[in-house]
């Protein structure tokens, strides 16, 4: 069971209305009627909870499960442990994702502008806000109804957010317009200028950045996460792309729509990333770049080239992902002591 | 056009004036009276704005153009659209920082102590300075005139700034004496105790890092980057160095004048760099090594040797440039698939 | 001499105070009733200051410097200036730490509550305590004897620190139950969700995070380093962990006992690290992997499978440190230009 002190469970819920939250189909015999509680890892749920399985290294865990109800792929439904109800999906994390969501729902925040916020008197407030307490939020900003701008948050003058915004706390943003549903994490710094200088032995030249962050619906950008502004064109981040942690995004970069960008990334200025791209954690890509819509970065991987829709890639310089299999595993017989 | 919620534009210029502040030549033929009003990015500027190309990459967008005047080197000017007046400089880039500055000039801040800022009693500010909500001043620290201390920023006891610094939102400084017009993006770390400890079985010991960070003139330090104080020695940022987002510095580096460090760059104990010396993104640079003056560090490589001014290394282990880039051209063959 | 805008040394302390403190041995003849003002490094120390010689890259400093009094490993000894006292040691660095701990010792904090400090009326201070301006405590929080929470802190509803926590400012912490004697340094992101979603064409679907951050004693957890809350298990960080700046720990990750993860690591979810692993910076764990207890990650290196206990691994994707070393050699060998 989740901790109550940090979380509110919802339900309980009965098999029948899991399945049908879920979109899953019940394993034969199970009942329908009978009630869950909640959700919990596999290692510790109770008769009373539901778990679900995804990766394979997991299935001894599975079949050593004490859960009421499960989630899994039909394939792996004979192995689980007798007693067990099953709830079978092809995508059984998509369909626990449902599930958890009903048992922990968001909920819309308590209106509130805390005494100790600093909101601009030209700045505008949608309803329901929740406002905590040590934000700022500047001259002419916007903001959406229901959005939560968390404690000790700094919204720059001027910034446009839409409906049911999260911003976290400490996250700061300028110069940037937001869609709604965005979810910014604590520390993030969205809208700074750019590294853009033109070098020079008689010193550095700042050149004033001039664009802004379009951020669109639905995204999230992870716990001190750097997106720059543009330098003339705008930085672009595409409707439901999900960034993760400490990711740098330079100036001028585009993002597609869906696209999945794992800790630590670094993408340099001006690159652009088709629809559903992925860049596995760490990946650098250089600047001026063109990443076709679904292509995947492996980890670590170093992208100096434009890469084709679809194509996935590895190593540093990123070759084709099979290329870099066999480099890889001919590097290890290399490396490997001659007996 | 740069976004009015964001922006301030100064102008118009006349292209004789834009000449004498960039340091360039019109083009034979060229109006010295037109005006103009903007800079604006090749793809969107119209004949009243001002764009520039440097990057080869865009000699496209250049010829499809309809910016009214254009900043190219001299070997370009042929390819330019017809009537479109131009500004030959061998550095264009440059050319067009000095353009961009004088449309958007940097302004002193409007002076003002906002009322939920703390600022100890014993704390001196210098005339005209800037603090914002929720900024924290401490005890005996020394702020130069017309320093602009962003909202939520935390200024550690003792800590001297000198005129003209800018501290991003939610900067954090402590244990360091900082120049003039000194830039430190929103969220960045300075000066907390560095990574300093005797390992053992019977528990780390932590040793107190008793230096300090010390800051030269002119520098930029992005956005989320983290500056350890010194172990005992300072740790020392050259004048004029650019620092990007996301870089970590440990205890007891020092930088020389002028050095470029991209993002997402790590910087281990008490190693050196010489004036100049550049890291690409994601570099990482081992501890207790010098890096001579002007060296460069391509992105993403690893550098576990001393390396001699004026050179280009890449690859992980580092090796001279030439080397790498054979590796990498030998490692990719091996990769392909044999046909 | 520490800078006392910073610093407060206590002391003076003899030479066998100092040994006693140190448990090192003094050399033959040392006057045991010198009395020594400070600790300073080599280069500066003079002669009523302690310094240590530990990285044999500096023994020419040694040899030159000033110092009155030196801890350093006995088989140094004979290349010490004349007129040096010394002190010897095995592990010469761990007696510094010692000796430079009582020059310089930890201090309880001045307890006070900032006026514009937030502290929920549910949540329980304990005795001690110091809340700088603008940190905010949340409903039901619990916070131990002698917590020293930074300036412009955010603490979540209902987390709990023990006794002698330091938050530095701008920290975050959510969803987290930590030990004592914790030090979180600042702009570190702790609690926040993981990057838990079903990925899907038609969207990515965020799964509910109920887990928590559970952090042991005497724990260090560097600036602006992230680490997510588990995603049903609990994210575990171990006794005595060290912890370096800007690394990112996923969800469901746990580490043992006095693991250290140098700067910008990043370990994925649901990986487990064994008592005293350490990885060296920018390396990167894939996850739902296992690494045994005492091994040792190489800088950089790229970790795609389980490591057994007391191994060393270099290399991305990472191999046996000395087959990393070969193929090291290798590849050098082969980028060099035939001539």
């Amino acid at each position: 069971m989740a901790d109550p002190r940090f979380f509110t469970v919802a339900g309980p819920f009965t098999l029948a209305a899991l399945a049908e939250i879920s979109k899953a189909t019940p394993s034969d015999g199970a009942d329908q009627a009978a009630s869950y509680q909640d959700v919990a890892p596999l290692e510790v749920a109770g008769p009373g909870e539901v778990s679900f399985l995804d990766n394979k290294k997991y299935v001894a865990a599975f079949q050593a499960s004490r859960a009421g109800l499960c989630v899994v792929a039909p394939e792996m439904a004979d192995k689980a442990p007798p007693g067990m109800a099953l709830l079978l999906s092809s995508d059984p994390y998509r369909a626990y994702a449902r599930i958890a969501q009903a048992f922990y729902p968001s909920v819309a925040p308590e209106a509130w502008i805390a005494p100790t916020a600093w909101v601009d008197a030209s700045a505008k407030l949608g309803q329901g806000c929740r406002v905590e307490p040590g934000a700022v939020i500047g001259a002419g900003a916007e903001i959406g109804d229901r959005c939560r701008i968390g404690a000790n948050v700094v919204i720059g003058p001027g910034v446009v957010l839409g409906e049911d915004c999260i911003l976290g706390a400490n996250a700061t943003i300028s110069h940037a317009l937001v869609g709604r549903r965005v979810n910014i994490y604590p520390g993030a710094r969205i809208g700074q200028d750019g590294f853009g200088f033109a070098m020079g032995a008689e010193g550095h030249l700042k050149v004033p950045q001039l664009g802004r962050v379009v951020i669109g619906n639905g995204v999230e950008i992870g716990a001190n996460t750097t997106i720059d502004r543009g330098a003339g064109p705008d930085t672009v981040i595409g409707d439901g792309c999900m960034i993760d942690n400490l990711v740098q995004i330079g100036h001028n970069v585009q993002l597609g729509r869906g696209c999945v960008i794992v800790a630590q990334v670094g993408i340099s200025g001006s690159t652009r990333l088709g629809d559903f791209a992925a860049a596995g954690g760490q990946a650098g890509i250089t600047g001026h770049l063109k990443i076709g819509a679904g292509a995947r970065i492996a980890a670590q991987a170093g992208v100096m080239r434009d890469i084709p829709p679809g194509e996935t890639v590895g190593g540093a310089p990123a070759v084709p992902m099979a290329d870099w299999l066999r480099q890889s595993a001919l590097l290890a017989k290399m490396g490997r002591k001659k007996t």
